[in-house]
């Protein structure tokens, strides 16, 4: 709804109210809240909102008012005087008002609040002698004289706080409210002649003269260099300006009848549906804010004033049917009497999100589909995994990026061995490292958690460690790893593999000693508000499993398939790895298919075993794809000890080593360009899927695998593989006479840009697409997964990226290729399957992108399964 | 033209001429140039060709003949014997033919030819009488037998060849000639056992059925495993088979009136107008291959048989100004006449390419667009080069790739900094690397050659050495290089900095000791060719220079402005780089910005020369685009040297290539992303090229500079980056106190997959494109250039690539994000000009792809310029 009158002014009160939430965009948050509760008759001390389009008006005219708005403002406040029998200036029955801004976008950086506008030294008398408190009279006084000249007339505040400082020295006061009335009475002298001093003026005794210079501080906090800033970072363009929200003042520190308090209208951290806050007697919220006292929970009102009480739990329903959703309120009680001051929609938890969602569905406030889009997806992991006891005392070492959610405590390992070894003596370790590597895999496999000192939530560890939801901490600041020493150094300070470290992998802190923990309980709401989502979604959820761990762990959270399995880390097995190295190094074919027929069974095995785990549903498996250097030792003294267990001499591994090293390993020699020089790699591995899968058959076990050939950027690199993998399948099905149809798919991953551009031709061969988003980003931004953290921080910090591309999917440059390889897939092959299997699988906005794009599926880590599932059904009810 | 009839065979000869060269598909290139010579006239030995055709009918029939074949076959041998005189299988007056195959395209791996067929038994004797020369007609047979038994019925050569080798054992005999009538009786015979005990039958003494046996083999040999890869490979469809050409045989070994030769119409070598060949009295072609006499020039037969001369001289002319070209001829002279066995269009050296094509214009045998498209321009690089004398004798020690082309001599230099030091006492030096990165800028600069173990022909030897027209052979086989110690090992011989090596950048030889070079000569037909291209070219050439010297040949050759002047090349001198690195050490802004400002007046000279070089033209300028850690020494001796010259510690030196180490720098923090992080860059970049553009102007010379962004993905990032460049401008030309019009435009290289893909957006921003293509075909297809040598290779040989896509441009992928980018862009800004400054700006195929892109200029390293020229001007004339 719009504002056709081209009306500035919006009063809120008793007898009128002017505006409503269907105005936001004029009146701002914070406005729209005022006069939506009016409207509900609840009460709030009445005033009026000046329109966004007052600031609009008040910048097209240089900096100078609208024409009559002066005149509109008298008249308000005199409307105002009408409604509170009180009048603006008056000494006798002074009218006191407070002016805050408030955009229709919360934003940090514009003026915060002015109070107690309308005192002069004439009005401190007489609010002295209406309250009996000549105390609270001045200082009340002194903080609007501070105000006024800090945020209206830019005087700094140091000098006002410098002035006091001087009169509690003089009067020997510890704290503010050591001063009685004569130190206040000094104090508002001094302030004024700071004021005097500073701007050449008297502190303004005429009250019109203060509203309207704080009304003009706020629309010029609307281009106050922070706010400016905040919105070119974040990309908020198309708003007017700010609103202004003109108040009769209320005061809760008006004696032992009066108070103020905040207060959820559920349970903000679980979601229990009692009213939840905070209550001070006899305070203003800025005494809650400092500090001095501590405010006791909001139940307290019960025994206090249970007449309070049971009104505030009135106006509770009355905000929640109305909102239909918690609310955040803030209130005062001034000599009795309860006034609302604000009410927006309350901040939670997930575990609070899901459960209020799930409950108010129940209390037919809302329906399902608004219940899933009312939880963020992403605030679902949080209730997957252990975390700190809140009420534990954290000793923070240093902080590092969040990289993967989890709570873990051990002792430092400075190894991936050092961590095996430890581990199996059933010592829990932490894997402490510059940043990790593929030979790390084993030991972060065993460790509790993982701490990097370099390497951004991207990095190999962050990827690893989200991919097994395991905790990890990477690029930890201030921090320096001597890996052949075994030290940590934080901050100047060294720690040892005896010291024991907790990871807060939601926060990034990392603390010295064992934290105690609580364990995650998937709650009954969670499962219900899942179970609503699988009937709203139309994408599939599938996962990216290894291990048959991981398998099961995904089909437990509702995954509908392995959407990737890799193979690579099963060779990093320290039984394995050995024989994959020894192929490596492998001078000839025959002495590599020598080789490679001793993993055949283990990688049959690990299938069998998933595919079993996975009865009845698709596992994507993907081919080897990293490039062969990785699988070899890189230092000196690992390499002498495989040429020892290999029985060849060093310098033919240091040989293989140097030959296989690359300048940029991203763009080498790996996926499907290893087939091709080395097909008896893919002859092995397809061997031992087809064999699996056939074992699996024959005990009645549905085994579904379908092959993935990775990285391929050329058709005819496709039809060349896709030939091989079609010969090894029906030579093995001749061999174990296997008669039955396997009816395997054989596709291809599109992660490379050339892909996505000749996708119509590499369809023709395809029976499926699978977008590597992490590869696919990589190339098409040109940014190293490894490395972009040297610039990122930089990109984010000026507004040129809004989030790292490796989390959130790029849809202008990145989504755009994806979307055209699904068009022209399809264009050649109608019904061609597409899916997506990186890293973006997991992230919610992401979805969203992948649904519109017309993808079949996204498949992401176990762990992320349930956010998918969530952000699934919230792409759909919004594409509706 | 096509041929209605759905005729089979061809007959030629003296009496009729049923095919010619407007039927070269169903002919064969052979059999067209035959009919075609028979129709002119020309004394060819009659004969017949059956269709490509047949050959496709008879797969068509399971390698059955076509219905009525036979019965042709016997019609057309008829015809032969009646145009001869001769009967076929006769003993009185045999005819013998000779089969041949001939596809359309020249084909390795089919049949090549049967001769002498019609011999047997009987048929030998009256050879031997009629020729009065027994021991010729025996060795006819015996040849027959051992072609027919091997080609036709897969006997192994190697049989006969033993059989052979016993006989000459037997008889005491060193070569086949040192054979007499006896022994030749003896291997007649044994050849005829050999034949019988592989195949089970008589050699066949029917020679209708020697006839239709051999012409079923040329057909079964269109199948042959190594055609059928070879057509794969080379991607060649759409042919329908081979045809077959059946000829009468005429001897050129009859004795002194005969004899056999080779001639080409004009010098292949030089292009001189006379005829050029060689011939050999009393002789065989294939006694010629066989190399047992060596054949004089074919001018001797001026004296031998004056008539005969003047008789080729004749044909010379009639075959020139009917193919209006270079023939290249096979002839045979028996018993004093001569006979046309072959004609074709000879292939011949750049140089000669050449002036042929410009002496035809002058002879009005050919128009000036004729003569354009008749040369290659590839051939133009080696007439701009000097090359080592052919008449030299050459120790070869090994070969590499022929990375860039030349001719070099030097002694051996094993690091970039001995390579100075050595050239600067006046030594000439060849660098000899494992590979050679930007550190070694310096010693490549100054050496003759550059010689790598490793890397490809796009390796950053390769690179830099082509851009700077610099002799270079990339990845020497056999080849270890012992830095440190000094010592190069080729197939286990060690050579010193004491040895003198040669260096042969066009064939990729590397040759023991000096040897004797030619240098290039411009020649005056070269200047007119280029003359007539400039005429005819739509394409704008420009060069590639980063130095006034590169500028001045660049514009020598004829290019149109500079494209690309990358600036970190000028960090690299020996008097800059400290100060550079001094830059890259530094911790905070104020001290990066002291040591920018000592290189400031260093670039700025830089700028300065060029702009007064380029007077007039323009210089488009690109911001440092390298990572800084190319700057930095990665060996612990230099890292302390220059620790010891700034005066900090070691470890900081250390700390600091640690931190800028990257995983795959080419995705890493470069290009413009290092003008974000450190935008003084920038804006010592900018004030020096607008500093000096000033002082050239006020001196009058018309400096024209560009100012290009390098790697921008994202239009943020150049909205940024294009004010700080205005921004500096501005700054300058007020410090300055300059008030005329700079007009320098800001643009982007288009090198990210991103920026294409957003080029509608970036194109906002951005005065002109450039396309990388570099770095556009490393992010498109995900191959990094240092490494793909290590599969690179596998792929050629599969056929998944035809060429390099570092040489030639991807169409379908890279090509496409060009076509896409050139047409988003020029729909936001209509006149946007868009070139290309990649590598395959010099390279023809991809010169013509840009052409029809609709690009307004190439550039190109300044030795390529002449044949961007060329090819510019072939893609204009072909696209009409």
């Amino acid at each position: 709804m719009m504002n056709p009158t081209g009306r500035l002014f919006f009063y809120f009160g008793a007898r009128r109210v002017d505006g409503g939430r269907h105005l936001r965009d004029e009146l701002g948050g914070k406005g729209a809240g005022l006069a939506e509760m009016s409207s509900l008759g609840l009460p709030v001390p009445p005033g009026f909102t000046i329109s966004t389009r007052a600031c609009a008006e008040f910048y097209a005219r240089g900096g100078r008012f609208p024409r009559d708005l002066r005149a509109q403002l008298r008249r308000h406040v005199a409307l105002l005087e009408a409604e509170t029998g009180k009048r603006f200036g008056d000494a006798e029955r002074p009218l006191l008002l407070s002016v805050r801004s408030g955009a229709a976008v919360s934003m940090p950086g514009m003026m915060d609040t002015i109070l107690n506008l309308g005192m002069n030294d004439r009005v401190v008398a007489g609010l002295a002698r209406i309250t009996s408190n000549r105390r609270f009279a001045l200082d009340a006084y002194r903080r609007l004289i501070d105000m006024y000249g800090s945020v209206v007339m830019g005087v700094a505040h140091d000098h006002f706080e410098a002035a006091l400082q001087r009169v509690k020295r003089r009067r020997g006061a510890r704290q503010d409210t050591d001063l009685d009335e004569r130190g206040l009475e000094e104090v508002v002298a001094a302030y004024q002649s700071v004021f005097r001093r500073h701007t050449g003026r008297r502190f303004p005794q005429d009250p019109g003269e203060q509203l309207a210079g704080a009304v003009a501080a706020v629309f010029r906090s609307w281009e106050s260099p922070r706010a400016v800033e905040y919105r070119r970072i974040h990309h908020i363009t198309g708003l007017p300006g700010t609103a202004v929200n003109v108040q009769s003042m209320v005061f809760g520190n008006l004696g032992g009848d009066s108070g103020t308090g905040v207060a959820f209208t559920r349970d903000p951290a679980t979601g229990r549906n009692a009213l939840y806050g905070e209550f001070l007697v006899n305070a203003q919220g800025e005494d809650v804010v400092a500090g001095i006292r501590t405010p006791g929970p909001v139940a307290g009102i019960k025994r206090w004033r249970p007449d309070l009480y049971a009104q505030l739990l009135s106006i509770k329903d009355k905000l929640e049917r109305h909102y239909r959703d918690m609310q955040d309120i803030e209130f005062t009680v001034e000599r009795g009497k309860l006034w609302l001051l604000q009410t927006r929609t309350g901040k939670r938890t997930g575990a609070a999100a899901v459960r209020i969602a799930v409950d108010m569905v129940r209390e037919k406030l809302i329906d399902a589909r608004t219940a899933l889009l009312r939880v963020a997806p992403a605030d679902l992991n949080q209730l997957l995994l252990p975390s700190f006891d809140p009420r534990a005392k954290r000793t923070v070492l240093t902080r590092g990026l969040p990289a993967s959610p989890g709570a873990a405590c051990g002792r430092l390992a400075f190894s991936a061995d050092e961590a095996v070894a430890r581990a199996a003596r059933g010592e829990p370790v932490i894997l402490v490292r510059r940043e990790t590597s593929p030979e790390d895999i084993h030991g972060m496999h065993v460790a509790q958690g993982i701490l990097t000192a370099t390497g951004g939530t991207t990095s190999h560890a962050a990827v690893v460690a989200r991919g097994w939801g395991k905790c990890c901490i990477a690029g930890a600041l201030h921090t320096e790893i001597d890996e052949r020493r075994k030290i940590i150094t934080i901050d100047g300070r060294r720690y040892t593999a005896r010291d024991v470290f907790s990871l807060d992998g939601a926060t990034g802190e990392v603390m010295l000693g064992e934290l105690p923990r609580v364990e995650p309980r998937l709650s009954a709401a969670f499962v219900t508000l899942l179970r609503w989502a699988d009937r709203h979604r139309r994408l599939g959820v599938h996962a990216n499993a290894d291990t048959p761990a991981d398998a099961a762990r995904a089909r437990a959270y509702g995954a509908e398939g392995v959407g990737l399995c890799r193979t690579e880390h099963m060779f990093f097995d320290p039984g394995r790895i050995q024989i994959m190295r020894e192929m490596i190094i492998a001078g000839d074919t025959p002495a590599r298919q020598r080789a490679l027929r001793r993993l055949l069974p283990c990688q049959r095995r690990d299938f069998e075993d998933i595919f079993r785990v996975m009865r009845g549903l698709p596992v994507v498996i993907r081919l080897l794809d990293p490039p062969l250097h990785e699988f070899l030792p890189q230092d000196a003294a690992a390499q002498s000890a495989l040429a020892r267990e290999l029985k060849v001499p060093v310098a033919r591994i240091r040989r293989r080593v140097t030959e296989l090293h690359e300048a940029n390993p991203m763009l080498g020699h790996r996926g499907c360009r290893v087939a091709v020089t080395y097909p008896e790699v893919l002859e092995m591995q397809v061997t031992a899927i087809i064999e699996a899968a056939i074992r699996c058959r024959r005990r009645g076990i549905a085994a579904l695998p379908e092959i993935m050939i990775p990285l391929v950027g050329i058709d005819r690199e496709l039809i060349l593989l896709r030939a091989q993998v079609e010969r090894v399948i029906a030579g093995v099905c001749k061999r174990l006479k296997f008669t039955g149809r396997l009816r395997i798919g054989v596709g291809t991953m599109i992660e490379v840009p050339r892909a996505a551009l000749t996708a119509g031709e590499i369809a023709k061969h395809a029976d499926f697409f699978s977008f590597g988003t992490n590869d696919l980003t990589q190339m098409t931004l040109g940014y190293s997964r490894d490395d972009v953290n040297t610039f990122l921080p930089d990109y984010l910090r000026q507004g040129i990226l809004d989030r790292s591309p490796f989390q959130g999917i790029d849809a202008a440059g990145v989504g755009q290729l994806v979307k055209m390889a699904v068009q022209r897939g399809r264009a050649v092959k109608k019904n061609l399957e597409c899916g997506i299997c990186g890293e973006h699988g997991g992230d919610p906005a992401s979805i969203a992108f992948f649904a519109s794009a017309g993808l079949d599926y996204v498949s992401c880590s176990p762990f992320r399964v349930p956010v998918a599932r969530l952000a699934a059904a919230q792409a759909a009810l919004r594409n509706r």
